[in-house]
């Protein structure tokens, strides 16, 4: 039904485009030419901005029908199964999808309580990666670190049979600078605690919110694991036990987590594409990632990135006529606890780099949707082309909806495509405001109700737009001597 | 340390009443007559407004030091104690605390998990008073009611073996009114479910948040007890079941609770007084309560209410002369768990209104301050009253601060004072500001964080001036002739 109802609208989008083009003033002697690339984008920005249901209905059934899509999960499994059928049925082109090993981290049953001085429940969770603890739980004293630098200063042994916790403030900044600052406490904290004999690693969650709420993330590996079992603790509760410190008391603390590993697991990328009419060979890649965190449903980290990139790349395949490069859709897999830094295929950004090397000096231009669904304020372009008429053009199409141009300018653009960055694709980012994501990053708190459908609209809207004026010209993005998008015959 | 802080603070905010008086110009020439009660009630108002350090620090203490304080547990008795100590620290008078026998509710480990369509898991919280299920926990399938009402036309057998779940939602309104219209399904809900056949309850949180946090709270006794396990369900995992629902699918889940009851417990009340300098038997009975619910720490529901009301009288005490009448701070035992409407001595407030039965008659007024620490927007006076000079007199006071004169008048103040306004002790409200109080009330998220410093002083302000001007005196409360307050000599 709600395949049936999305396709119909979908029509009714291209119409609005069709339609805008019949009635164009100063083309209208010349109805058998092509529009612009720049009046099909502002009719595919205009398009999406009226609200049209691929979208939101994509978020809502992705997160309603699999929940949490943890790698190597069958919940995951089974949306990369359901997303290649609904890519299918929405028309796209050359669709399948790509397994790769994994070795899956499970959360088990986890608590925790404050035993002394007195009996309080603690809200955590572990961190991803980390080991069980012993079946009967651990206990030990708390050394409260204020920074994570302070951890790292502590001497050797000063921490044996006791549990280290971090309690570093995450700094709430509009480009996501913060997480930048903060997160190297968790990738990085149990190996930083293990090494001066701690048991345990305790984090004041990596998130700008304050609720009883902890925000998990991926650990690094030392020596092919992560060493001590590790949790983050809810923002209030961290405050909880700085208090009690500061009156003079022992905070004594028991743990208990069952996490597992399954090492035969496996995670997989899906694949779509509009193909190319003139270079189908040459892609722009568009990239999110389909499997979440377990407490929450991944529906802004990110469900929201998914439906953003395959709801722009609809409205440009239902276009009266293609681009000239292809449109590729990748939903990623296994990123959430992708490894930092670690080679091969341990997640779906590097099985997509290995698997599509050969084709990588093909890929003219790649971005990355995975930073909630608040609304795209800025664009940063490959320098090669950050002062071309390319870049022009684009700003007259996104200043309208509320896009500035960067002053600082980035390749780095995700986990999922940086692999292909890495290895030499340009990069492009469509910056979105990230006041309120770290509120809801990597919680229980991932749920649909957190999706603003306007703001949405707004982010299919930059990338339709900057999709199709990237796929539908010949503009090197490698090259500093970037020729103007040329206007089509 | 901090108890010698705060003394010290309390005779410099006492200092700022003397030096007012002093330098009050009209009248300078009578330095030895008391300035008039008006006067002192716009110092007392000023002063805490300045900033003072007894409430925070009181609701920081009491959270910090003792966490939860379930009705019954070793937490509420630590921290009744703690706060007679304080009180008699403080200078309050009569200090002591009353015991009362309970049987006591205790959370134990608890879960739910979505089990088909798919694996997916679930943020619940039993709800107070309900009974474990079986140790393996239960399962069955999900029969959504949109509205409690749409579960009370369900016909007899219909719910047989299946899991009655209400998704009604509250209604957020300033006033609090939502909550009423909403609770009944949780009260009544477990029984409403029981009676059609039901083996367990789902409620939609009763709240006005949108986190992975459930609201608890008490549920209604049918013959001795709760009949089913019953649950709260936070607002977006309701959502979610919603959804799975009208997607066709059968939803059913697993429950898992260990909660059990102890029979033998007991609670207390702590009292103090200011006595009254020329009739120390009349009495102005000044209410909150110290239990709290388990998941949270007990912040604004109701840490806030003892601090608000134990300022108050604290800046009265501190005061050059005592008031005419004595002022009397309970801080109950045992009121989240209160069965509604039940006789006898089944939490604080009835132990309360039972033991001091033969004073009630000299009980002038009554107010309850348990609705977190938002501002006070409105006061509501005895109807006796509400036209009167002494009502002219305490808004002269009270505008400048924010507050209007009820239009709707109650004397229905809370379940503390409730059992004593029941026998005849005029109660008055000064009403706080709930748009956001049900965000946080019955959840693990009622911690200190939540606490505003300006708008607690705020309340401390509201509350010492009207419980000075009702203390300092003669205004009677039950007639409808009621002098206006005379100045004093």
């Amino acid at each position: 039904m709600r395949h049936r109802s999305t396709s119909s609208a979908l029509v009714r989008a291209a119409g609005i485009v069709a339609t805008a083009w019949l009635a164009c003033g100063p083309c209208v002697a010349f109805a058998a030419a092509l529009p612009s690339p720049e009046t099909v984008a502002e009719q595919l920005r205009d398009a999406a901005m009226a609200g049209h249901d691929i979208a939101y209905p994509w978020v809502s059934e992705l997160t309603t029908r699999f929940g949490p899509r943890p790698a190597g999960s069958a919940n995951e499994q089974q949306a990369a199964e359901w997303a290649a059928a609904r890519l299918k049925a929405l028309g796209f082109e050359n669709v399948h999808i790509e397994r790769f090993p994994i070795t899956a981290w499970m959360r088990g049953n986890e608590s925790a309580q404050l035993i002394a001085p007195n009996a309080q429940p603690l809200v955590v969770a572990a961190l991803g990666e980390s080991p069980p603890t012993p079946p009967a739980g651990l206990e030990g004293d708390v050394v409260v670190f204020p920074t994570f630098m302070d951890l790292k200063s502590a001497p050797p042994g000063s921490l044996t049979g006791r549990i280290a916790m971090v309690s570093q403030r995450m700094v709430r900044a509009q480009d996501g600078a913060g997480y930048g600052a903060a997160v190297a406490a968790r990738t990085d904290g149990p190996q930083e605690a293990a090494q001066r004999g701690a048991i345990a690693f305790l984090l004041r969650s990596v998130g700008t919110d304050s609720h009883r709420i902890a925000h998990t993330g991926t650990t690094r590996y030392l020596d092919g694991r992560v060493p001590v079992p590790s949790f983050a603790l809810s923002a209030p509760d961290a405050d909880q036990i700085e208090r009690i410190a500061a009156l003079g008391q022992t905070v004594r603390v028991r743990l208990f987590s069952s996490a597992s590993y399954v090492p035969d697991a496996h995670s997989q990328n899906v694949i779509a594409e509009v193909r190319g009419r003139q270079r189908p060979q040459e892609v722009v890649l568009l990239g999110a990632h389909l499997d979440s965190w377990d407490q929450g449903t991944g529906a802004i980290d990110d469900g929201t990135g998914t439906a953003i990139i395959t709801a722009a790349a609809k409205l440009i395949r239902d276009l009266p006529h293609r681009p000239q490069r292809t449109v590729r859709v990748v939903l990623f897999g296994s990123e959430e606890v992708a490894q930092p830094a670690a080679p091969g295929s341990t997640f779906g950004g590097h099985a997509y780099a290995d698997s599509h090397r050969a084709e990588l000096v093909n890929h003219v231009l790649a971005g990355e949707s995975d930073f909630g669904t608040d609304r795209v304020y800025e664009v940063s372009l490959p320098k090669a082309v950050a002062q071309s008429e390319f870049a022009k053009q684009l700003m007259r199409v996104l200043t309208p909806i509320g896009v500035l141009a960067a002053e600082r300018l980035t390749e780095n653009v995700g986990a999922d495509v940086g692999p292909s960055v890495a290895a030499g694709v340009p990069g492009f980012a469509l910056n979105q405001d990230g006041m309120g994501y770290f509120d809801i990053h990597h919680t229980p708190d991932d749920t649909l109700d957190k999706v603003d459908r306007t703001q949405l609209d707004q982010n299919v809207a930059a990338w339709a737009a900057l999709v199709w004026l990237a796929a539908d010209s010949d503009v090197d993005f490698r090259s500093h001597a970037a020729p103007a998008a040329a206007p089509q015959p």
